[in-house]
């Protein structure tokens, strides 16, 4: 089948479509009217898909942020999104409007479905993907197949606790992941320290706007400390986590994606891999990848999931 | 079909025969002759395995102790077996010896099916089993399947970081659950508080012979201090690694087993529960429930996995 896949951020809306032979459209970028609230941001992602093509059009699948309740196409609670209140009926509303299906999966899980249809997951049956971006978020592959859980919540590794009573989350929740290698902790705990007294050229580069990711890669090429140890805590945090997931699923290959990982590359990666190598035992060796699609892996995805739920 | 479900352990063998219609026979216990190496071991489990009936017999399933590698029935690692060396094939040695095709699981992994078969995680479609015994086991129920792994590592729940640069565990490792949370880490925590000039009931208690599961419910009953922290710390590391699972994986029931949550009772169940709990997102609920089955539930779940698996 012909199927559309749309990946809803709170930035851009990307959406690219696949034909029955596995050819896919060049993946078209438009801004997310955020300001429009759900109405708005439903009618952009319909122009979107039907800018694509609706002939022959057989399926919609939507990487969304926030927790995709399973079955139902309903987000609720997506940070990225705050005129949406507590739940949008994204999925059944978004079918009304371009008349095809709809499934809506988590973003994250979109994304490492899309490494795993066509990038550095290929091939693999027992992955996690770990997104480093604003913050962390993670998707598992078992036995091939995504994992969801009941409550659609599986994969949010982002939160699980890896110090014990440790910095406190954007969620409430104390040590998680999330609060040493997201961006945005990232740039709290940088500001804080400059606040304090340390000096550091990320404060200095960042101005009065946002500490990107390209922030962290400039300060760390120019030796600044505060950067380096900052990635060293993202990196050790990874590690701890890492080597929890491959204990308690048995994963044999780890694919990091998100803006962090792109700006920093594959040292990041390298550094990241040998964290948790050395947590495990011997004979439970990973491979540590990077995301190879980088921000089209979600659409990707979605046209994947659309695509295997509906045929 | 009518299989036999078989609980190697280190000191016992236990044994169950399920027919076609799902009546069990009553559960028989052994002793495993562990001085006799594997041929010992392998004849002692071929003899319950004819004592409990070879007429009609169509498979027999093993949960053994130690990494057992999926699909070839060799058993590694498995500290409770000394003279097993580095890999055995029991599954081939046992079909060979009792002429019908044998299944060999983890374990842990066998008691949680058993629990998922007829006991507190019947009807349940996502669950995490953790057994505290002298370690930490555990193993995953996922969309109504036991979790394996390609490795057949799945569920080492034992092994994840609760505490970054913690506590030494028994393989190494730092700040491992099991250093918490398992009888024997817990024990030479106490005898080297002991030492360093604590004083504690449990050391008198125990004696010179191992510190058993019903020695800290003993203690703790008559308020001794270190029994309590002890489990204060085994409590707050469940919490942490429970916590972890749930969002990494989203079961929606843990249920708690093993020597130390028998002992300690519903009490620890409980406190388990809140410790999980708080650091969970309020729309992420558990239930934790106490195992149903006691010692049979490795037997029980060898049956049944041996019954799925050849049927």
């Amino acid at each position: 089948v012909a199927t559309i896949g749309v990946d809803l951020g709170g930035t851009k809306i990307l959406a690219v479509r696949i034909e029955r032979d596995g050819t896919a459209s060049p993946v078209v970028k438009r801004s997310t009217p955020v300001d429009e609230g759900p109405d708005g941001v439903i009618a952009a992602i319909a122009g979107v898909v039907e800018e694509l093509g609706l002939e022959g059009l057989e399926a919609v699948g939507v990487g969304a942020p926030g927790i995709v309740s399973p079955g139902t196409g309903r987000v609720g609670n997506a940070p990225n999104l705050p005129a949406w209140g507590e739940s949008v009926a994204l999925g059944p509303r978004l079918a009304d409007a371009v008349g095809v299906p709809v499934l809506v999966e988590n973003d994250v899980n979109a994304a490492i479905v899309g490494e795993h249809w066509s990038g550095s997951a290929k091939g693999h049956d027992d992955v996690l993907g770990v997104w480093m971006g604003t913050g962390v978020g993670g998707g598992l592959i078992l036995d091939g197949q995504l994992r969801r859980g009941p409550r659609g919540a599986a994969g949010e590794i982002g939160h699980i606790v890896v110090q014990h009573g440790g910095r406190r989350c954007g969620c409430g929740g104390l040590g998680h992941l999330e609060s040493y290698a997201g961006r945005a902790a990232m740039e709290v705990e940088a500001r804080r320290r400059h606040a304090a007294g340390e000096r550091t050229l990320l404060v200095q580069l960042a101005g009065e706007g946002r500490m990107k990711s390209g922030v962290f890669a400039k300060a760390l090429a120019k030796g600044d400390r505060v950067a380096a140890d900052l990635v060293d805590g993202a990196v050790a945090a990874m590690g701890i986590a890492l080597a929890s997931v491959v204990m308690l699923v048995d994963v044999t290959l780890v694919v990091v994606g998100g803006g962090l990982a792109e700006k920093l590359g594959d040292g990041l990666v390298g550094q990241v891999a040998n964290a948790t190598t050395a947590l495990l035992p011997s004979d439970l060796g990973i491979t540590v990848a990077t995301a190879a699609l980088g921000d089209d892996s979600g659409a990707l995805g979605a046209a994947a999931l659309a695509q295997s739920q509906f045929t």
